[in-house]
């Protein structure tokens, strides 16, 4: 058997949360991963979403989840990517626990609205109230069901349990969803928010690049933060496009998002705006 | 040879120390395991107890290790999970460095109390002083044993080296201890105090849920923080159980102990306390 | 086939960058990586290089990539440790972006200074810029290199591709380099400055041990931060040798400089100096 086909069947177990790392709760649920798959690679997304802030993950796994190994059928069994997702204010209560077959990936969490964009981008093949209890671990706290429903029921997936051994099977349709505040085109402008702090403080918008085509070849471009009048008017490619003169600018983030950034400097701190600020963005022809 | 049974031979290495990410020192421990025993697992438990703070690493370290996988013997060799544990202010000096097999599982670090939750709840099966310096780094530096001689023992451990290989054999009786400090019943109250504050300002006591039985039985329950005297008195099986009115309760830690929290908030500044806080617990059968 | 035979054929990605862990921005890396190159183990050095600090993320790696897994020849393939590191300021504009094999690693990533160390310390062996785009994702940003073509470059890399596939030779010697600021003797003293400081607080000069050799023999040593006159010149083996009366201490650092620490304190805050300090280092003979 060589090396690389039976290192291609290895499946990776993927983790998002709002835990942080500093109390032993991430390494837990890998504990408890390693213990049920041992073969899983464990991959984290980030652990610092804010607290019980359900939009903000479902944001960043939006963007990470296409750039993870997608299923595979192989001889032995199919492997690919599951996605153990917890922010989880409801946890205990009556939310319900969910796993998806979504695209070529499968998630598992609470249904609470973070896998909307997943849902709202992938075909749903499959999904599950995570009913089977023999598939969580023996003793089930009602406040830490990442280590003890969704690492486990993780882990069993990754490790080749399918999808309806889990538990019962759910219309995708009735799935939570939240609201992501999609931009509005009003006439000459649109109406969008800041969706994303980054760690440089660059300022992550809602506005997708395909809704504005003609970002680098409009005459002008201009971004008015409504909450203190803060404006952006300057666009680069890249950050070490044009002086390094600490003047805010408007590019087209990796995101595939328009994102503001100042160069080796802080957006957010400089304009004084962060997470869900309501900005207006419009296309100047004339001068 | 099929995946599986290749696959749960694959040891763990959990690491756990007080060093932070930024620096590259667990990095550089990472590396070191993985040029000793590349087909190791190496999971993060947490680096961020708070240094030098042996008790606080102690803790974690209790609440963690029961959720990993635990000593097979298999054909080839034993394998399981090695803990390599480095929160250790007399490094260089006279403390010892020792290698236990506690319970179902390998632990290695300074001799400084570190282990003292496991060596009061695991049977020790064996216990070992690391003097032989062919399993430590060639050169061994005087302030980062984590480096030179904690993480390639665990490596060497985790590969198949057996504990006495390791060193000289020690009576695990005489092993550092600290006082961890157990909660004491006096007649009506019980007198305890905060083992730990989590990422989202929970506030862990010390305790155990099987010390109070009746926690959502009895017809109420009080907390008093000695330090400020602040008063907790309701009582939530869950943190979305109830109304959201920021007040802080009183729960059912996932850790087996009792806790504090806001829901949605941050107990601990909301109460304006913190680690070691002093505080009286008290069963209130009349109104 | 032997467990140990096939394990020691894995090849590591070790990964450094300034992107922080918030974001899921290395998470999106390893994803990358695990879908090139399942059978790698991704280890990280540090996501928390001071934003855009090219100096301070050569430091580190430089204190670091000798203790990760050397190129080793196998009847498969050659597998090693691949260091993928990302502190790109200029990322999307005129600076190169290089693989190198230096010594027993491989390195890829801006050629911005990153590598200095490495390229001053180690025989290169074969450098390359990266422009066979055959070996980067299909779409290619403006600002994030990092998932688009560095986790994409190392993990072909570590898949098994040649150095020489992936782009264009080369000459080492035109590659960039930064001042990295070596220590100047002046008659009786030594002109330096700090290059790290770390989680504990220890502040990391950049004079070698071996430039000192009377380090701990000679009657007095004194170090003087020229920014505020602030004096060093207690002398400890380890933080715990001598007395805890928190004064600071010159001791030998790990890393193989020398460096200066309070014992179970923060060198940094009592001082009141930082990254970057200058300082003045004095041997006195006499009393």
């Amino acid at each position: 058997m060589s090396q690389s086909t039976l290192s291609h069947s290895r499946p990776v177990v993927a983790l998002l949360s709002d835990f942080g790392l500093a109390d032993g709760y991430i390494g837990v649920m890998k504990g408890v991963i390693a213990s049920i798959t041992p073969e899983a690679q464990i991959i984290d997304i980030t652990h610092d979403v804010a607290p019980q802030n359900v939009p903000s993950g479902a944001w960043i796994l939006a963007l990470a989840y296409r750039y993870f190994p997608t299923l595979q059928y192989t001889p032995l069994r199919s492997v690919g990517t599951v996605f153990v997702c917890v922010v989880d204010p409801g946890v205990g209560g009556s939310r319900g626990a969910i796993a998806l077959h979504a695209g070529d990936w499968f998630f598992v969490g609470p249904d609470n609205g973070l896998f909307s964009y997943v849902l709202a981008e992938q075909t749903v093949y499959g999904a599950v109230t995570l009913s089977n209890t023999a598939y969580h671990l023996p003793q089930t706290s009602s406040t830490f069901h990442g280590r003890d429903i969704f690492a486990p029921v993780g882990a069993y997936l990754a490790g080749g349990v399918t999808l309806h051994e889990l538990g019962t099977p759910i219309d995708p349709t009735v799935l939570q969803r939240i609201d992501v505040g999609h931009p509005v085109r009003q006439g000459a402008h649109i109406d969008a928010h800041i969706v994303h702090v980054d760690h440089f403080g660059n300022l992550i918008t809602n506005i997708p690049l395909t809704m504005v085509p003609e970002l680098f070849s409009s005459q002008q471009v201009r971004i008015v933060f409504t909450s203190n009048g803060a404006v952006v008017d300057q666009r680069r490619r890249f950050f070490a496009d044009g002086p390094d003169n600490r003047q805010p600018l408007i590019y087209g983030d990796s995101s595939g998002y328009v994102g503001i950034a100042v160069r080796n400097g802080d957006a957010a701190k400089t304009l004084g705006v962060g997470y869900g600020a309501p900005i207006t963005f419009t296309y100047s022809q004339g001068a």
